[in-house]
């Protein structure tokens, strides 16, 4: 480690990670003239929502893992774009193969040791193997929900998506906080009285 | 900790996070249109940045505490505004201030030990008061300055900046780390001959 070229190749991924400020997400920024939100910044977004609700997680977690898990979650989208999370099977089974593809490139512009780091960081994530991935995967979840109950329902309402899909999705919150999943049912109750949720 | 009304608030500190979308800084993105970087992904690239650089550095680092650091380290911009690094002193001063009473505020939605927390953690790095807060200084202040070398001098270059005052704001970079602040020191120089920098 340490050599210059290293040092050449790390800024050239630090250059790359600029382009995930222009991938896309659902969710609409009230505050900036309703623009869509960036991967990028959505990035930044849970690594903060990780930090303040660590202490409600049922076990012990690796806080640096779940944040180092969360910055770069999303890295694999410069290459493949945000599929939405309620898209139809098939579209979402293409998106997999295009992230897998996307991390070998992106995460190969580092020095061998930290791609094969980030490497595994990402499956990890994927893959919600560990207790610190179970976190963090909920946490990615948890934030366009929130985003969505202060947005009279967002994303939800704007494509039709179904209080059954929405509670399957955050499904693994029950077994990572019991106060997080008590907050996220009521959350979707609500949204369901609202008719941002289709009951069916 | 962990009462229901701590949620409630920390709910409500996320929330709020998602104004600092809408902040913005002096650099472009030029694969967005070359629309303006806000302050939130560029905490989120510069938490990346750290990440990866972290060897380099000629001490050990708690790198936990430097993250978090740079993930909150322009909260306060959400009512104080972004400043531009080379702004006269006076305005400088006058951001001072606003930013300290912006800390209370918005670190004040959070349960008090979270407030405090990161209190503490904004103070440490505005003082650059220990070896982690001077790294994290440090790398929030590489990240223009590989953005400008980027885009043609950026906004060096439309602000007229001089040479002098991007070494003077760099130079704390020389304590931390050889391998950085010789790469600093060279795109320094290159800038100038580009005639990005005034040399004067």
């Amino acid at each position: 480690m340490n050599s210059p070229l290293d040092l050449e190749q790390q800024f050239l991924f630090i250059h790359e990670m600029d382009l995930l400020k222009s991938v896309k997400r659902k969710a609409l920024i009230k505050a900036d003239n309703n623009r869509y939100e960036n991967s990028a910044e959505h990035s930044w977004h849970i690594c903060m929502a990780a930090q303040v609700l660590q202490s409600h997680v049922n076990y012990p977690v690796d806080i640096m893992r779940v944040t180092q898990m969360l910055l770069i979650h999303d890295i694999v989208e410069i290459d493949a774009g945000d599929t939405f999370a309620f898209a139809p099977q098939e579209q979402l089974d293409a998106q997999f193969e295009l992230e897998e593809k996307a991390a070998k490139r992106i995460f190969g512009i580092l020095p061998d040791p930290q791609r094969d780091f980030y490497l595994g960081l990402f499956n990890e994530f994927e893959e919600s193997s560990t207790n610190n991935a179970k976190f963090a995967k909920a946490i990615d979840r948890i934030l366009p929900l929130v985003q969505n109950m202060q947005n009279n329902g967002g994303s939800w309402a704007a494509n039709k998506v179904k209080r059954s899909q929405v509670l399957a999705r955050n499904i693994g919150l029950k077994e990572v906080s019991d106060s997080l999943w008590n907050y996220v049912e009521n959350q979707i109750n609500k949204a369901t009285e609202n008719g941002w949720l289709l009951n069916e």
